[in-house]
């Protein structure tokens, strides 16, 4: 398809708190876009609803100057192969909800539908830090750990599409509890929510101050723990650091599966900076097998929380 | 290319041990191969000097009625995007030796040069249990553990030529020392080395009586390890349920990465039959994340140690 600036897709970015939906064209461009709660507490069925009703406001001021040719879907747990959403943490819609072909309906266009992480990946391929690489690996460091792994230039669907959930990888067998019902998936430790959990294992093995003792465990938030970080509290870069040790251990696990060119990462716990980054490099490093040392990149995603509909919109060009 | 039984590939599998060499068709039928000692700790001059002999006689007979078109190469740590062997653990020929040329040169033909558990994944793919399969990945459980892995149909190189190195992925931080350096990689613990290091953790854990207890390190073999549990040691037996404990957790984690449909086994740990598998199952199923459980198959590879050239062959055709 030539690059026809009348050319559009539909992208749909689903995710725990908000949804959100865009027209975005072949270059990238997101000419419009609208975002919503996504309410995932509530009934599947008002959701599809609620989505229908944005997507005519969003589409019809565009239906007559441009074409849509495709829908691109990213959300938690959903299968590329099955087109299904598969029993999602944080989601009370049941066992499984075939979203994409609901979506399908209401749009009567093309749907494409892969995991939220997985989508991400294809959007830093097409759009972001990974356009001049052909094997990398996206990690999404927020309130779980989401993944989307990059090779020769496509993404790894896997089997029955659900390939890529680095956050489910296992730590300590009789590590924390995890929403999937393990016990200490790598999302425990290396997330926004893990370095929470961190601290307050910290805080209750050691007795030295800390400007995070103030907090409760509802309040405390990851710009908190970052902020505490930055003026010095020794608490909370032992988190980061402790945070940095076991991801880049995982890291180098994945290095001796795939060995990608780089791993860019993006959400809340990337954003601390060099004080996260520095030391997770190191510890990758130590850990990684001798043919692997000194070539596996970090980088951070330039992507922001806006962009979250770029990777759907990957998916559906 | 059509499949004449006249057009066949020169197929060399170099091991820490032996190296074969054989001519192979399209179909992967053996016409003649040879088998020599490596002799790995003596200069490398020396062994290409002995394989360029050993082509000789075994090529001779084959020049005037057939056609070989191209050289498959499988060899420890041996990258196919540079080329060379880097630094493989056993081998005395220093840090990286430039192989695929060197071979290239002695019988005029394109070569291409992967490691040898990579050449076996092709193997599986081409004329073994993985023909009807387009994903999984391949553990060779001999003196050490190599992999392979199968994704839609293609072997993962990786960014450099080096994916797929699963003996390495971490078990403990500070585990068994590891020939390549590092501490707790997976080989210390799933191999034929690795459980004859788990019975004599056992026996100097443990006061029960064992079979094992009158083999001296340097006496005990995989073979006798097995013996001694299908008669029902406990000591053996619990060395085969902790090798795959830890095996199976990894196993789960290589899941997270790739949702194969199957892992294909072969190497010396495997010929124990049910008495390791079964356990291996049950620890990779309790360690999955929900959306892969009950989905991803273990199966024996039936490639014996003469087939060993059939995935170098695979890689040539």
């Amino acid at each position: 398809m030539d690059k026809n600036p009348q050319n559009l897709v539909f992208a749909i970015d689903i995710g725990g708190t908000y949804t959100k939906i865009g027209l975005v064209n072949q270059e990238g461009d997101v000419l419009d876009s609208r975002k919503f709660n996504t309410d995932a507490k509530q009934p599947y069925s008002q959701f599809i609803k609620k989505l229908s009703d944005e997507i005519q406001i969003l589409v019809t001021p565009f239906k007559k100057k441009y074409t849509i040719h495709a829908i691109g879907i990213g959300a938690p747990n959903a299968s590329y192969i099955s087109g299904k959403m598969i029993s999602p943490p944080n989601f009370r819609w049941g066992e499984s909800v075939i979203i994409k072909d609901n979506i399908q309906n209401l749009l009567k266009l093309p749907a494409y539908i892969t995991n939220d992480a997985n989508a991400a990946a294809l959007g830093e391929l097409y759009y972001g830090a990974g356009k001049a690489m052909t094997n990398f690996i996206v990690l999404t460091l927020g309130t779980g750990l989401g993944s989307g792994i990059i090779n020769e230039s496509k993404l790894i669907y896997g089997q029955y599409g659900m390939a890529g959930e680095l956050g489910h990888v296992n730590v300590y067998p009789e590590g924390r509890q995890c929403n999937c019902g393990l016990k200490g998936c790598l999302e425990t430790y290396a997330s926004v929510t893990g370095i929470k959990r961190t601290v307050f294992e910290l805080l209750s093995d050691n007795n030295s101050d800390s400007l995070l003792r103030s907090y409760s465990y509802d309040q405390l938030d990851g710009k908190t723990i970052s902020e505490a970080a930055h003026k010095g509290d020794e608490l909370a870069l032992k988190a980061f650091d402790k945070t940095a040790k076991i991801l880049g251990r995982k890291m180098a696990d994945s290095v001796a599966h795939l060995e990608p060119e780089a791993f860019i990462l993006s959400g809340g716990l990337s954003h601390a900076g060099d004080l996260f980054i520095q030391p997770l490099k190191n510890y990758m490093e130590a850990a990684l097998f001798k043919a692997y040392k000194n070539k596996v990149k970090i980088i951070l995603s330039k992507a922001t929380s806006s962009d979250s509909i770029l990777g759907p919109a990957a998916l559906a060009w």
